[in-house]
């Protein structure tokens, strides 16, 4: 993976960062963020990072967690060069209305506006704290524990700890490098996977008693009520679409999540070369080939309607 | 990692070798006996590979598992060389009340026996497969896409896909070497764990509905007609002990199987620190200090007593 020299040398020559994610930010996001505040701020910069969301609680273990800030007008009157980072267009990072000087990005997104003048994309990362990673040591920052703690997070949450198909040698390395920086692997693993909350495994076992499967694609759904009755919130629900890919036969899984009255988000996983990615397009969401959404105004059986045939006709190109 | 320089020259005198393994064998002991018998064939050796149990289904993706015999008499007449790989007892290999003309043990567990003339055992490697990929390298053997594909299942079973604390760089910079040598993550993840049968997930399910978590101590159990009602069988519990760890208040996950009328399987798994070998220890078991297990002939109810109160003095000690 080539850094661009121009991103370097700007970064070099600026003093003001305000670095900046996706909306309902991820490991990847966050960890990302972190790590290249902290390389930055280690070189003298003054760094603000910005998410409109709070960090969810299952990612308050990763260091500084605390310095992002969800609100941004004092931040943006101090003139920084803005990065977004995990993502490509101001609106998905909440910016949209801002005027900014200067703007990079920094991202392994597959769908992409044009926003940025510097624009540095990998598609073929498995992770944007992988590019991360690479730009840290391009500029001769040493890692710190938890510089590491936080990218070997990044990296952990988009391969699925090194189980998806994007697990490449190169993500692998910079696992080995992050460990040999103090990133703790098992700790970090028990923490994003062994920390839930008893009514968050709750909401789990009852959720995956309203799957159904047909044709290779697996439904579920979370209601409000659910959530209610279980005394959990949507954030307990991260991951849960994966659970069903478990099953042989299931080549696409979808979790339905009610939002408010008519309101529904709607997250897919697919395995190999099934491209959901599409099917999140045409519904005016976005993602990855194997990790997508969208969302949508209409009754739970509609949405189950439309997403069975479109995940039909995907599955039938593969 | 040092590989002796004996076992060295005395793999490279030996013209017929027997690898064996243990009982119910999992992926690191299947892993290992394939990529090293291939290992050695390409040296022109004759080869055998022996499991008293057959290969279980989900496994039957890994090369050449079709070379695996569970009789020994008539491969014991060409007086091999006998190597035990991931144990260190002829007890666990179900080789006992044999004689050999000569013996090795490479092996990375804990409780161990004095069996072996050779005995190269690593208690801190991560996996039996991680011995044998240095093994591989320090005899000067070119790495073939179908070792890598056995040495990565098997690194990749006995650390939870780089999940557990016995990730360190060691094994993650062989994982990347393996998938340089054309270990394909994306592919043996989806083998390992996206390839249940429908009726795995449904025992799954009901065998998470007998649930009990009492201080810390997480207990499930399967039972002969959970079995019958599902269509499954005793090998497609694998890995169900470990779904409860997902729970932050979980310091140790038991899954109790019955055998038949009043004998049990029980396996335990722990987080952290939390040894549970010396639970199985106490009962005539074994295993790793994460992972261990034992056979008791009592009524359900007694072996969760039984259980609750060892564990509990082991989180009292931790």
């Amino acid at each position: 993976m080539k850094v661009p020299e121009s991103l370097i040398s700007d970064f070099r020559k600026e003093t003001v960062f305000l670095l900046a994610t996706h909306v309902g930010p991820d490991g990847d996001a966050i960890g990302s963020c972190l790590a290249l505040a902290e390389a930055l701020k280690s070189l003298g910069k003054t760094v603000f990072v910005y998410d409109k969301d709070p960090i969810p609680k299952f990612y308050r273990f990763m260091p500084g967690h605390r310095t992002f800030r969800t609100t941004i007008r004092k931040m943006l009157s101090k003139s920084p060069i803005v990065v977004l980072l995990d993502c490509n267009s101001p609106e998905r990072a909440a910016l949209d209305g801002y005027t900014f000087r200067k703007t990079v990005v920094i991202d392994h997104h597959e769908t992409e506006s044009d926003f940025g003048e510097i624009r540095w994309i990998e598609r073929s990362a498995a992770a944007t704290g992988l590019m991360v990673f690479h730009l840290i040591r391009a500029m001769g920052i040493p890692l710190t524990k938890t510089m590491a703690t936080n990218l070997y997070t990044a990296i952990t949450v988009d391969t699925g700890t090194f189980r998806y198909s994007n697990t490449d040698p190169d993500v692998l390395r910079a696992g080995a490098e992050l460990v040999d920086a103090g990133a703790k692997p098992g700790t970090i693993s028990e923490h994003l996977y062994e920390r839930w909350e008893k009514n968050r495994f709750e909401l789990l076992t009852r959720t995956l008693g309203t799957l159904e499967i047909k044709d290779g694609i697996a439904i579920a759904h979370v209601t409000k009520g659910m959530l209610k009755n279980t005394g959990t919130t949507e954030s307990d629900t991260e991951n849960f679409a994966n659970f069903p890919r478990i099953i042989d036969s299931v080549k696409i899984s979808v979790l339905i999540r009610e939002v408010d009255n008519g309101r529904w988000k709607v997250s897919m996983r697919s395995k190999g070369t099934v491209n959901v990615a599409t099917i999140a397009a045409a519904y005016g969401g976005g993602g990855h080939r194997n990790a997508a959404g969208f969302r949508m105004r209409a009754d739970l059986e509609m949405i189950k309607k439309t997403i069975l045939k479109s995940g039909r006709a995907v599955l039938s190109r593969s």
